[in-house]
């Protein structure tokens, strides 16, 4: 019988190892050949599935940053019902979704970290991190709207802390939504997650202890 | 004339050397040679100030810690008059010191990921980290409590957004501040000037934009 090989699958592996290696060496430890022998495979093979080194570098890149949009809530979207159940957990899943988990997930951070720490002089590594950040961005502003609904101008102001600060009373919309106070209360909440993200990943905090903390910032949110 | 080396600054110039071979090559770039090659100096000369290479490499990481602990505001503490302009003003330059200004400190803050990621493996970078992220929160802690004042119990559970979650309602002491309130604001806080250093530092954001949802933050403390 003819021997198959899944593609995909073994593009995947690949991916793998090459975490491997930065996990261990850096990304300036990444070459054909090592990535080839923490995949247990040929250099000839690594090479027929990635055309040069920048390459499976970039590679491992988008696949760790969809890895981590996969971990998001799934399906999530502005369609429930305003406030309703649905909306707020889909909310939570998204916040949540920053903290790492598990052994796995803490070495999948630690190559996150070098390849954030290697963006400021990569460009294309910038480009891939920024994107995703755009797309997580669009997505808390969904959700958030999704719970606080199409009135929920004073709720944003509220949880984000900005009714203080005047200037962004503006309407964003036949809506009504303050788009403004939106964007900034997602804004936080990401930044916040990734914060508490590397906390949970350096054994400083609790997974639990981090996700306290996000709750406290859904608190008011749930308690409409 | 003889030839004076003023020692703590040759030990800098190793360091700094340290940081560049860090930022272009990685951790596993590190050896005797290539600092030396940075640096200008013999491998000799760079052996006589670090008995080892994992020293040095230890020794990068604590002083980009006292760095950054240096950047906070200076001689800060509870002694000013609670709600004081001093008080408020020195909890503003704690939040502000984590976002990175300017291209020197972007390839410093790339670094210190460098760092942080290698320290899921490397437990004494690890500890180096965690021992100063316990200072940075001794010293949040005490910068907060200078402006909301022994009484600032309520204060501290409404900024924190913490109201709705009940049972952190015990005294903590006899003056009467919530502590575990106080601690979660400052641990928030700081967790939110981690998440947004890390978006300035990738050109996400302007270092102006990450000041003012801090400041954001800060309102309602200025407000009383």
């Amino acid at each position: 019988m003819p021997k198959i090989v899944d593609h995909a699958q073994r593009h995947t592996e690949i991916v793998h190892a090459l975490w491997q290696v930065i996990y261990l060496k850096g990304i300036d430890g990444v070459s054909f050949r090592s990535v080839a022998e923490a995949a247990g495979i040929s250099i000839g093979r690594v090479q027929h599935y990635f055309p040069s080194r920048s390459e499976l570098i970039l590679e491992g890149c988008r696949q760790i940053v969809d890895s981590a949009e996969a971990a998001g809530p799934e399906g999530a979207d502005a369609s429930s019902a305003p406030g309703s159940a649905e909306a707020v957990s889909a909310l939570r899943e998204f916040c949540f979704a920053f903290i790492p988990a598990g052994e796995t997930m803490r070495i999948g951070a630690s190559v996150w970290y070098t390849y954030v720490a290697r963006a400021v002089m990569d460009e294309q590594i910038a480009d891939i991190i920024r994107a995703s950040d755009r797309a997580t961005l669009e997505l808390g502003v969904r959700l958030y709207r999704a719970v606080v609904g199409g009135d929920g101008a004073a709720d944003a102001d509220d949880a984000a802390g900005t009714g203080g600060t005047g200037g962004t009373d503006a309407s964003d919309g036949a809506d009504g939504t303050k788009g403004e106070a939106v964007t900034a209360w997602a804004m936080r909440m990401i930044a916040l997650g990734k914060g508490l993200a590397q906390e949970v990943m350096l054994d400083e905090r609790s997974a639990a202890s981090a996700k306290a903390i996000l709750e406290a910032e859904l608190a008011p949110l749930v308690a409409h």
